[in-house]
């Protein structure tokens, strides 16, 4: 039976011509981008083309300006601990939110065990940054602002461009976690007005394990790999082409589909909002109804646990996740969700839905059908459900 | 014309069989490991089942603690930035040898402006660290001791079981740069006595940016990559699954090869060292005539420029290297060869020649015969030659 992919967030797959070219740079047996003789030079060609591709989906003007790395995680670790520390001398203090990905919450913790000083600013009930938030954290020893641009887990915008300006003003660098934005929505870093944005290439159906890190050109920052000279000084350690090159072809291709992805997944979208009360009650929509990231829905289904409809479809071949990957195996409830007001119990029940191209309508229903009956077996086992329903 | 390249450090050519699994690996669109369904669990099987083999190619007996890491410069960033920020309550002082890779180098470097103290220890003229130097240069303060197992421009082994049984008995930890090691001659984590070891899958033939970095249990160390819970909590960020198939496979064929690879090697590296003579005069040998590596000829070649050597090699179509790819682009004399005695002139005359399991005793052949004519038309064109001669 198919396996109805709900859960892009979690792992999208390959697209055939990502597939293709990556099999072709696997066939090339490229040889070291910085060698010095003839085999290094297709290898750089192939690299530098990469790169300017992955600049152009982010509107960098400047190539150079735009690192590889392993991944999103990286991207985010480079940039918070790579900036801390380059601008140790101005100051010690972030300015960060509540909501943000595991990646900056602990990367700002490490910093924190390092005598750096976190404001963290809360959202409202639908995940938003109020940017005059950001304007009064900003201390004198402010050295950074970090806000992620999209929510892995409610799917909210932040309001990027107008906490720039605010950074702009008052000196103060800004880095951006865009790991779920990039390649899903259109970012233009110039417009946005950042000094540094993070990114990966599997959420525009690149492989995993490669993502970028922009960072303007004049912004003072510390390499998190120290060593050769790869990536202009600021990343070392031999490339893992295969995968780079990967993410360039997965970039051309976002930047000619974006209009008719978008589309897609925001009909998707819309069709399960529409459809949701017809097959379950009881529940709340996560995140802003408007400034949201059109592939993701994120629903709270009260009584009942998010893992266990999880495992209930999974068992009728339906992936759906309670929340990132990368936190799961916690117990713990959702930071994010306690953040924009759910309760502990509401948090737990959490279901989060990820489309991509490879979704129809029908897959919509079909998870409908099911989740239907899955909620209303959990809900009959469950104690929470039998005494709201007595009283 | 065929290319024959010795200049494998620079860059392995896949093998056959590691380009099939990374083909297949992406064929199959593997799901993220660390998510909660079905779609997971065989991403997260084939995950282990590389770890297992790669651990089992180092003696690692417990296979959590190896760390897949984006290559070898992450892996040594991580155990030297890791080990040093963890253990700093007991002290802030590190050993290392003045012959390390710059991964090595710039991370201590690095280390160094967050106030640390680095102590570096000279070679003898065959690039071996004295065990004593090391025992004399740890002091109260001393957390860690860094020392290469191979070096990647001379081929020196360095005497590390000796030194771990310092480093072990003045409890200080002991971190090993093996990436020119491991895959090439048999390492034992275990015999050897290191309590962290990094290494790369390229030198055995594996995808580029894929690494690992062996964490002896009960070791202090900081990831370097905060976030999610992948790889035991140590190195967060979905992983590239793909390249760390293709490590998997290149270990158990290098683990069912290693004898016949080595065999190999030794066979050109001693074709090579006798004919020699037989095409050029004047010129040295770098490294240790036995305690070396067995894929590896450094050669400094009196009266000439390296660069200008490896420019006319490549125009025949031998790769050959000058150094380290990460450190060319740069005109400073090697610091290695600086440091076992040579002179600046001499090293600048200094190549790197390293076999591999495509090379043939034909290619060494070729390869001297064109050297040949290399030598004599850069020294009838240089003035220390002339001079030289005229002496």
């Amino acid at each position: 039976m198919k396996i109805i992919n709900l859960d892009h967030i979690s792992a999208n797959p390959l697209l055939p011509e990502v597939q293709s070219a990556m099999i072709e740079a696997i066939k090339m047996n490229y040889g070291n981008p910085s060698s010095q003789h003839k085999a290094g030079d297709k290898a750089s060609e192939a690299l530098e083309r990469a790169r300017e591709s992955v600049a152009r989906l982010i509107n960098c003007k400047v190539p150079k300006e735009m690192v590889f790395t392993s991944g999103g995680t990286e991207s985010v670790n480079h940039a918070l601990k790579g900036l801390a520390l380059a601008n140790r001398d101005k100051g010690t203090h972030i300015v960060t939110s509540n909501i943000e990905h595991n990646a900056v919450i602990r990367s700002l913790r490490r910093l924190k065990m390092m005598d750096y000083q976190i404001t963290s600013i809360p959202v409202d009930a639908y995940g938003r940054v109020n940017p005059d938030h950001v304007a009064k954290a900003i201390r004198d020893e402010t050295i950074v602002v970090s806000i992620m641009h999209s929510n892995n887990e409610i799917g909210t915008i932040q309001p990027i461009k107008e906490i720039a300006q605010i950074t702009k003003e008052k000196k103060v660098i800004l880095h951006v976690d865009a790991v779920d934005s990039v390649g899903v929505v259109p970012i233009d870093v110039r417009e946005l007005g950042v000094d540094a944005l993070s990114f990966a290439s599997n959420p525009f159906y690149g492989p995993t394990g490669v993502g970028g890190l922009y960072i303007r050109r004049g912004i003072n920052i510390w390499p998190l790999l120290d060593g050769g000279v790869q990536e202009n000084n600021k990343r070392a350690g031999a490339e893992n082409l295969i995968g780079i090159i990967g993410m360039g072809v997965a970039a051309e291709l976002d930047m000619g589909d974006m209009d008719s992805r978008l589309a897609h997944t925001r009909r998707l979208r819309e069709r399960l909002l529409q459809e949701l009360p017809n097959y379950i009650d009881e529940y709340y929509i996560n995140g802003h109804p408007d400034n949201s990231l059109p592939n993701l829905v994120s629903v709270s289904i009260r009584y009942i646990e998010g893992e266990s409809i999880v495992l209930m479809l999974d068992d009728k071949n339906i992936a759906v996740s309670t929340r990132s990957a990368c936190a799961s195996g916690s117990l713990r409830a959702s930071h994010v969700l306690l953040s924009i007001g759910r309760e502990f119990a509401e948090a737990q029940g959490t279901l989060v839905i990820t489309f991509g191209v490879d979704n129809t309508e029908e897959d919509i229903l079909r998870f409908l059908t099911v989740l239907k009956d899955v909620v209303k077996t959990l809900r009959d086992l469950s104690p929470l459900y039998s005494k709201a329903v007595q009283a």
